[in-house]
């Protein structure tokens, strides 16, 4: 029939097959856990906004990746690139019933007509936590330890977090008087990891001077050649000094860390001076998580606090800090490590359907099941017994039941001399048993 | 600053604040669980997709609320306005990759651009569940399972599920020789409940004969003056022989309240003649779903049987059964049921601060907390003590822990000897305990 339609999607986009997916909820079921756990709460927010609101901070680059259109109203739309604008938008809208600190978990969906290429998607789900209305040492220091709880929620325990303050970088810029060039050289500073130390010192000095170089690269150095097994408060002390000294910026690094070896958790926290996050966004404390055996994916989970997240939308200028989960990628990290490898099934036990079949039978069967809290499926027609054993295996189910042949309803399921039987499906072996044996022997 | 955006969301488009989406949420997980204990397994597809897919079957009034657009690829797009036709294609393009009887949910936004009114938004989410690839009496009453399972975990038990056969009402139709005039007679049935038995009996008698009129009012009425309590099999007795005698369509309905009975689930089901889902898509069993003590907001749950899911994608016909849940009215109702009120915390215990307060201590008391698996927050900065009771009373806090002033770390945390006071914040009465006690004490 030429009538017919070829189903495909847009490029960019994806299907989640029940794998995917099932791998995808399991995580968020993690991370919810672990916001809850802390004191977080959800919110949610319209895929569709105003352009005007979603665009106006925004450069030319964003824009073109927008999704952006009139809708039948001929209004002038978007749909959300990210869930930041949308929850700056959301607290100047809402700053009168919220209450503050406002510590808030989002995870949704964002759109972004980016070129599409390995792991990047024009449709992705982006998971963010912040802190907003508190510019304290104590909330930074919530975040760093949420990351922290969060990755282990996933049984992840082999990464660092890498933190470091803009303030005290930009003391530091200041006190070179490079400060009009910061942006250039954050942006290669920022590159430190990809291209190396004699391309940053070469970049460096052709935007400086040598002298300057050296100590740029002395500062982001930390004084130390390998950050990851360095001192945090000697490193601190190391830049603070270049800085020029003692400030509240690198006062408040030394309270954080104060907390963070109150919780026990300075094994995961670096003090890294070359984490300094490209934005102009970000004002103080950033951070970067670097997963140990995978350092090559990059940070999985970044962010910082930021001055003035709703500046746009009203007078009084609130602070917040927050972090923003690539799952994605961190999908695709813990793939690699053998984590979170879930493959597809709830259910525990698949009745096998034959033509003698009595379904009303099996269904009852199925129920008794349940009602030991056990998950049984009823093959719902007598197809080809092999046609079922794949099904069962497609799925992942472990125990295979086989009712009687000729029995109808009615039928007295007495636990105790009723049997079935059942089967390990993977190891291929099967035995007569009572229902109440079966139930044991699934139950493990 | 005239610069200012007035922060506003559109017409029809909501945004979920922390107690909403908390709701939501919880309520989700719940049908997921129930979901996923019956085999059912979870996809996802885009919110985008070609506008060719999406509105090919779709009338003129679906395509007039669809948003649709060109994206910067100059692709006609279109936001899913339900569903079942991404999952159609779903199916036709990955019907390699996936096994049948293909058992999914999906929930997810969808997007109309309806005019908004109340209850009726631009932006909702569905919550749909499937039985593909199986045309079985089987398949058809996993469905109904799944409603009455999928309720009852929402701690909804006083409801019933209105099933009926499009097949037995079509037969009838042709018995009385006005199957042309189907659709007209399915629309003014379907509005039996709306509009009376005597407007009925007029607008049927218009469009046919008196003597015809009455005959369908009595199909429809199943032969009884209170369909709810009348018994399933005299019912489907009474429309088969108005139909013409048994047939296969008869015959699957007893052999769905045969399994029915067998699980012991037939006081929440009754066949209902006036069921019959005006819509061309269903061709066999279909349901609705009431709520005894909230009939006036409709059903809660709908669905059926259709013939040719993938038509418009592939040659091969698949039959489905499914049912979806309509969540922004579920909620609604349960909040008027007062089920499903959860009211906004995970957190147990705020621990309190003041000017004298070390955050470093705060934040190990917690984590003493935390280890016994109480879920406790610190209040970031030592704000007026009234801000922070607040700030408990907002997130419904019941526990608060003020640390005894002047403290800092190093301090032994033991738990036999180290001292707090602990208030329980609704009664506010308070108590010095230790650390061991107060534990106790939270956990009740």
């Amino acid at each position: 029939m030429s009538n017919l339609i070829q189903p495909k999607i847009l490029k960019g986009f994806r299907d989640f097959l029940p794998d995917a997916e099932i791998r995808r909820a399991l995580l968020s079921e993690k991370l919810v856990r672990a916001f809850r756990s802390s004191g977080f709460v959800p919110i949610d927010t319209p895929a569709l906004e105003y352009s005007e609101i979603l665009l106006r901070k925004s450069g030319g680059e964003t824009e073109k990746q927008v999704f952006r259109f009139n809708d039948n109203g001929g209004r002038d739309v978007s749909m959300r690139f990210d869930l930041t604008v949308p929850l700056a938008r959301f607290i100047a809208e809402h700053r009168s019933e919220i209450y503050f600190p406002f510590k808030r978990y989002h995870i949704g969906k964002v759109w972004r007509g980016e070129k599409p290429q390995a792991g990047r998607y024009r449709e992705f789900m982006q998971c963010d936590f912040d802190v907003i209305g508190s510019d304290t040492a104590a909330s930074d220091f919530e975040i760093i330890h949420l990351i922290k709880k969060a990755l282990n929620e996933l049984n992840v325990s082999d990464f660092k977090i890498h933190v470091s303050h803009r303030g005290i970088f930009n003391r530091f810029l200041k006190a070179l008087n490079v400060q009009d060039r910061s942006e250039e050289i954050l942006r290669i500073v920022d590159k430190l990891a990809k291209i190396g130390k004699d391309e940053v010192l070469k970049l460096l000095t052709e935007l400086t001077s040598a002298e300057n170089a050296e100590k740029i690269f002395d500062y982001v150095s930390g004084g130390t050649t390998d950050i990851k097994t360095a001192d945090f408060k000697t490193v601190l002390s190391h830049v603070e000094t270049l800085a020029g000294g003692k400030a509240e910026d690198s006062e408040r690094m030394r309270d954080i860390y104060s907390f963070i070896c109150a919780v026990g958790i300075q094994d995961y926290v670096v003090f890294d001076p070359s984490i300094t996050r490209g934005l102009d966004y970000y004002t103080g404390v950033v951070y970067e998580t670097f997963l140990t055996k995978l350092p090559s994916i990059g940070s999985v989970c970044s962010g910082g606090r930021y001055d003035n997240l709703t500046g746009l939308y009203m007078k009084e200028s609130v602070s917040g800090a927050g972090a923003s989960i690539g799952l994605d990628r961190l999908i695709a990290a813990l793939e690699q490590l053998g984590e979170n490898n879930f493959r597809g099934s709830f259910t525990d036990v698949l009745i096998f359907s034959d033509t003698g079949t009595d379904f009303a039978l099996s269904y009852k069967t199925a129920a008794f099941f349940e009602a030991c809290g056990i998950n049984a499926e009823v093959y719902p027609e007598p197809k080809k017994i092999n046609h079922q054993y794949t099904y069962a295996e497609k799925k992942d189910i472990k125990w295979g039941i086989f009712i009687p042949e000729g029995l109808t309803l009615p039928v007295n399921l007495d636990e105790d001399s009723f049997k079935i039987r059942l089967k390990n499906l993977a190891e291929r072996k099967e035995e007569e048993l009572t229902l109440k044996e079966a139930v044991k022997r699934v139950r493990g």
